[in-house]
């Protein structure tokens, strides 16, 4: 069995499976990495238990065959290879004293191998109608994240739900304290919830945020297949969906004000330095045309004035945990506005640019 | 009292005491920055124990005093002042209840401060007339820090060793199985020999090596102040010297081999990827035109030929640890000389374009 692949598709291939392919294991097989090779080219794969990819890489190939090689010196030698063109000659497969011969320019390297055998057969499933652009799937899982919790409490909140409906696809993620929703408009065919766990959705962007084209989805009982034009992953998902998210968003508002997302945030940095260490408190003291934001800690007080625009109560005192806060406004880059409910109940945090993107944070008991 | 400073100068003031200043202390008064106004601007500084520093930062000022601040809120407060100016005004110097409110723009903070009373004096000693270029020194450090042992074993090796001599400043480091030196010439006043714990020698690196001028040396029975323009800097000496070094140096070669370093750094990489995981044994085949490295290890083999000049033997082999080898050619932009005495006593590694760099590597056991 020959191949012959340029480095840098053979690099990005591996690239793709590099975080998923533990370096130990208890069952050292996962610590090899499996190369198929067909007439069409070559199949790479990985799997975590958790995560299961498969990459199928363009290459000119000789014969077929099946092997395993030890995959973390395999990821060294190809980051380092001196020449732009990678061949590799596979020997004796069946046999355990089979190899591999692999050159670039002017190195050559003899690595053993081992057979495929006893690794374990990896679960895709088939794809369904639902198709969406990789990107934009990304993008929402990307947008919520940083709200999925770290407790072992209440484990649901460990992961990202993914909502598919006819109006489009929704991402959501809370910790029982602060929730995130993106929404993305599109058509879809099916009505379905499903919570990937934190990590995994962490991959799924990893993988596909730099895809062009589209995904399509399989979902089943306890897994989703995601399947692009070359890549093949699947996901164990959570069991159980999300509690009623739907009603602790407040739907009235007494004031509501407009100002530079990235401006809060700076500034609600530099107060936080000086806010208690235990709740990161920050009071926020809105009036028509200013936010004042003043903290308190042991090492003395801070305090900031900006400008913005108000509407609704003359004078509103709220007080957040300055972290939640500015998590919430990470992903908007323009403008934000802030919909506050009042001093003890929830408020609203959205991007005025991306009407997808709406979080609420709960205020800290003054 | 009153300052005013640009935020830049304050900031790369803090930025040179940050690394020094513990985040905590069994001793909690260290975690604490001194400032000290006076009529020329603000001096500030800070010790963990081993090294003391003192920066002077001009400012304009009103009144004298000192005063102590606590340095992590601080220097994360400077770091992200809105303005380009910070005024402090510190109040009540005196008493306990003290405080300094630092604005800058719309911010402003009101934080607590306590007594200079009880912090440790820091020992600098006077300058004496050995003065050098502050870059320099940094760029010796630099060139010949890699060698030095992070072993309990022989704590001596665990410093820098510099000479200095009518001749100029040597810096040396060793672990007993290879060594690197580099000589600066230049004229020095006296002649003397004293190590630098490597640590310290690192943080005397950050310190100059963009620090246009000279520094002045004042070397003590313990210790070793350096006197920049802005900075004053003592670091603890280690007690003894290093044996005599240079009877490991061969004067006498079998093979004198040039070729580029950078090249020949990037082949050991690779083939030491596949070799020993203990010893990382590559075995270096030298020809009069070229140079064949081998590596053996669990995972197979890896080979690499490169092209070089070399003078004597026909053919030698000799086998280093590669990760020696790499370290060594690690100071080394062009051209490499690599002088080889024999299969089993010591190498030389030489710059060809900067003669003050040497470094002897201890070949493996064949």
């Amino acid at each position: 069995m020959e191949v012959r692949i340029p480095k840098r598709t053979l690099a990005e291939g591996l690239g793709i499976l590099e975080r998923v392919i533990p370096s130990r294991s208890s069952n050292p097989i996962l610590t090899y990495l499996p190369i198929e090779l067909g007439n069409k080219g070559l199949v790479i794969k990985g799997t975590n238990g958790e995560i299961d990819l498969e990459v199928h890489l363009p290459a000119e190939t000789q014969g077929e065959g099946h092997v395993l090689v030890p995959a973390q010196p395999f990821f060294q030698i190809v980051r380092s290879l001196p020449g732009e063109l990678v061949e590799m000659v596979i020997k004796n497969v069946s046999s355990a004293g089979g190899g591999m011969e692999l050159s670039s320019a002017n190195f050559r390297t003899q690595l053993s191998t081992a057979s495929p055998e006893g690794y374990p057969e990896l679960s895709f499933l088939s794809q369904s109608e639902e198709r969406l652009p990789a990107a934009k799937l990304a993008q929402a899982i990307t947008q919520v994240r940083y709200a999925a919790s770290t407790e072992e409490y209440r484990a649901i909140f460990r992961g990202v739900q993914l909502e598919l409906s006819p109006k489009g696809l929704r991402a959501v993620a809370s910790d029982g304290f602060r929730l995130s929703r993106y929404d993305l408009p599109m058509h879809l065919v099916s009505s379905r919830k499903f919570v990937i766990p934190a990590k995994s959705a962490d991959e799924i962007v990893r993988v596909f945020k730099d895809t062009e084209g589209e995904v399509s989805l399989g979902v089943g009982e306890g897994s989703l297949t995601l399947i692009g034009e070359a890549v093949r992953m699947s996901v164990k998902l959570m069991e159980g969906e999300f509690p009623d998210y739907g009603r602790v968003i407040p739907q009235s508002f007494i004031l509501e004000a407009t100002l530079s997302a990235e401006r809060l945030r700076e500034s609600l940095k530099r107060v936080a330095v000086l806010s208690d260490r235990n709740n990161h408190r920050v009071d926020l003291l809105f009036a028509q045309d200013r936010l004042e934001m003043v903290s308190e800690g042991d090492y003395g007080q801070g305090r900031e004035e900006i400008a913005l625009e108000a509407v609704g109560e003359p004078q509103l005192m709220v007080a957040f945990n300055a972290q939640y806060l500015i998590d919430a406004l990470s992903p908007i880059e323009g403008t934000v506005r802030l919909k506050l409910s009042g001093p003890t109940s929830p408020s609203v945090v959205e991007s005025v640019e991306d009407p997808g993107y709406l979080a609420v944070v709960v205020p800290l008991r003054v």
